[in-house]
């Protein structure tokens, strides 16, 4: 083993994430030696503008030129936090196949190009490390490829997106409705201006690809997650679920199973007795099932400032320590295998049906021999009237293949006592 | 990067957690080649009596031989799952010295000679890994040496005894009292016959020692453990928290403070919505609070054949890869300050106090300024007459030094009013 007493780092992107790397890095200056075995020294910050006044920043550190890192061989880790698709790959490919470690938080790219980029790692004897990109600080990655390696893991389950569960939150503990809550989200800085990615499930989505591919070691790319989001859960959904004991969570969920991977984002009726149900607020967790391990739950915070940049400034540490044992790159891609992803149309689901149909005599007899006729098999009904001529109707499902439901409702929708089909939501 | 593609192991002990060794090494045969990147070849198992029948595993590995082993410089990996000081402790220090990388679940040993150990893995430059000596298979070593590794970690609580977590679990979900909870925990496996490192707090001692150790980078051993057991509590003591909306959990708790490092085990009561409050049945979690991550939990099986060796085998999967890379011994010990472990007795604690008084005038009053007298401030004073002669007192205090409390106490059973102090309780 060489001694290499010091490290030189640079970092693209200051926004919030790369804001608070910037301070553990200042605020762990001296500890570093004895964490990594080496300093760390940030050399280079590429920013847009590089005019615009940054408080507390050493304003000789910025760049806006890609080239004065990349063509500087004492770099020896690149820290990526910009975000986005490009020119994030660009950039961290070209670093990689410089022979330089890259340390990113950027899910988008890693669920989209996550094997590109390992392939290039690999090929180059770097470390391509990313334990920032799903659930924020809560450890994960690490976990999953090292502690938990041993084992067979047939199911991941995540609350993996915080503003979708601080929203849930207010609209179950406060009776908030959903634009309420999301306007509360919004104010406290947990939204952002346009909230489509969180609410619509598509930045848990992302999430989930990643965890997948690591658990089942195969490749799971976000094209290949079925997303459905939050907006049409009702103050209505979620008092039937209190009455269930039962919360609703937006839930990642993947499985390995014989016939293929499963994997999707949508909101599931959960028993407040699960580890997942007690996950409140903005807080993420991972809950998951292996064959030796049995269950397990990383619970933290999924996003922020510092909780972000603790999992990247880990991940640091880490390559600094393979830099010094000259072994980078010994953890690299962990998808050995092919394995299908099935189509979401044949995964099994339970379901909560809640409907409003006409009040007489015979109706209920009718919808139960047309969940029969789709070979859907309920296991609860309750029913209750809401006017004279109307009752709401409450149907749970036995696990059914997706397309049987679909075509359920579809035959549910037809019949001429059905008024509205006013929520399907999904069972764990 | 030299390509090794057989890594020999030995086996120390063929107890419930070796025998989940052998399983996991049987069942992951052809996949541990893609997950560690050598295929791992179990060569000698050492067993007190060779002659035992023992199902299922190959009776050509066995020896009762300790030079078989370590006088074989094939092996390269010994995995120690005897348990106990002796003769464990020579055995995994004769090892280190011969440049053999020791992957060990022993707590005991750790949370004693854990600096010893460690040096001689330093000084040899071999892995010493120790994952599955706290809370089973929860990852939580490896976590805490990289993931968060960039933190300021000044609270580590855990459930981190799976017996005690079950009988309190009975307790407060079904009513049982103390003596019924642990004969059901004896009678499914859960409770040794002799019980007593489990419901003394012993156990949790030695593993909160291993913890507090790593998160605050500084030595902590058994001895420094304060251990309260859970024998004392009772039903009334659980009806109590249940009317605070809170539980009783035996706590491991550690904090880092500016005067010094607190470290201790005893039943605590804590509020229902915190997330260790949901740790049922004979699962673990811990609880942690970083400066960059904020508050993180990680919750799973604590014990258990297959856990423990989940964990086991994640450090063998991690030290072959290691091999592999020729880096063994990157990541040795973290203990790089010395912080003062502080006196038990100067720790800061809330209570809850519950006594039986004579029922007369004049009595609360008294007992509130001996509490004013030992500079005990009260949060709380619940009075329920029991009889006409006698009242029973619940009452909390704010945060005081356990000397001074134990001094209210004293004093309070020298009044002639108090007819018993049932039970004291630390509240989180």
């Amino acid at each position: 083993m060489e001694e290499k007493r010091s490290v030189k780092l640079a970092l693209l992107g200051l926004g919030t994430v790369g804001g608070g790397v910037y301070k553990l890095l200042e605020r762990q200056k001296e500890e570093l030696l004895d964490k990594a075995g080496a300093s760390l020294e940030l050399v280079k910050i590429l920013v847009h503008n590089i005019k615009k006044e940054r408080a507390g920043v050493d304003a000789s550190l910025l760049t806006d030129k890609w080239e004065e890192i990349i063509e500087d061989p004492q770099i020896e880790i690149v820290i990526e936090v910009m975000g986005g698709i490009e020119p994030a790959r660009t950039m961290i490919l070209e670093a990689l196949n410089a022979g330089k470690n890259v340390v990113t938080a950027n899910k988008d790219l890693v669920a989209e190009y996550g094997r590109e980029l390992l392939d290039a790692a690999q090929k180059n004897q770097v470390d391509f490390l990313f334990e920032a990109a799903v659930a924020g600080g809560i450890p994960i990655i690490r976990p999953l490829k090292q502690c938990l390696a041993s084992n067979e893991i047939d199911e991941v389950i995540g609350i993996v997106n915080g503003t979708t569960n601080y929203i849930l939150t207010k609209m179950f503990e406060e009776g908030m409705d959903f634009e309420e809550a999301l306007a509360k989200a919004t104010e406290l800085g947990y939204a952002e201006a346009d909230p489509t990615a969180d609410i619509e499930g598509l930045d848990a989505g992302r999430k989930v690809a990643i965890m997948a591919s690591i658990a089942f070691h195969s490749r799971v790319t976000f094209s290949d997650v079925y997303t459905e989001g939050i907006t049409k859960i009702s103050a209505k959904d979620i008092g039937y679920a209190k009455e269930f004991d039962s919360v609703i969570k937006l839930l990642g969920v993947a499985h390995n199973t014989e016939w293929g991977i499963e994997v999707a984002v949508h909101p599931m009726i959960i028993a407040q007795d699960h580890p997942l149900a007690s996950v409140r607020d903005s807080f993420n967790a991972i809950f998951l099932h292996g064959d030796a391990v049995d269950d397990v739950m990383f619970y933290g915070r999924g996003a922020g400032e510092l909780p972000t940049a603790s999992a990247i400034m880990g991940d640091v540490i880490d390559v600094a320590r393979d830099i010094r044992y000259q072994c980078t790159g010994r953890i690299s891609c962990t998808c050995y295998r092919d394995t299908l992803v099935k189509e979401f149309k044949d995964v099994k689901n339970k379901f909560f049906l809640r409907m409003q149909v006409d009040n007489k005599p015979g109706v209920l007899a009718a919808i139960a021999s047309v969940f029969g006729v789709h070979k859907v098999s309920i296991s609860k009904v309750i029913q209750k009237v809401i006017t004279d001529g109307v009752a709401e109707l409450v149907i749970v499902t036995e696990a059914v293949k997706e397309y049987h439901m679909e075509d359920a409702i579809e035959h549910l929708k037809d019949m001429d006592t059905t008024r509205e089909i006013s929520s399907v939501i999904r069972e764990y």
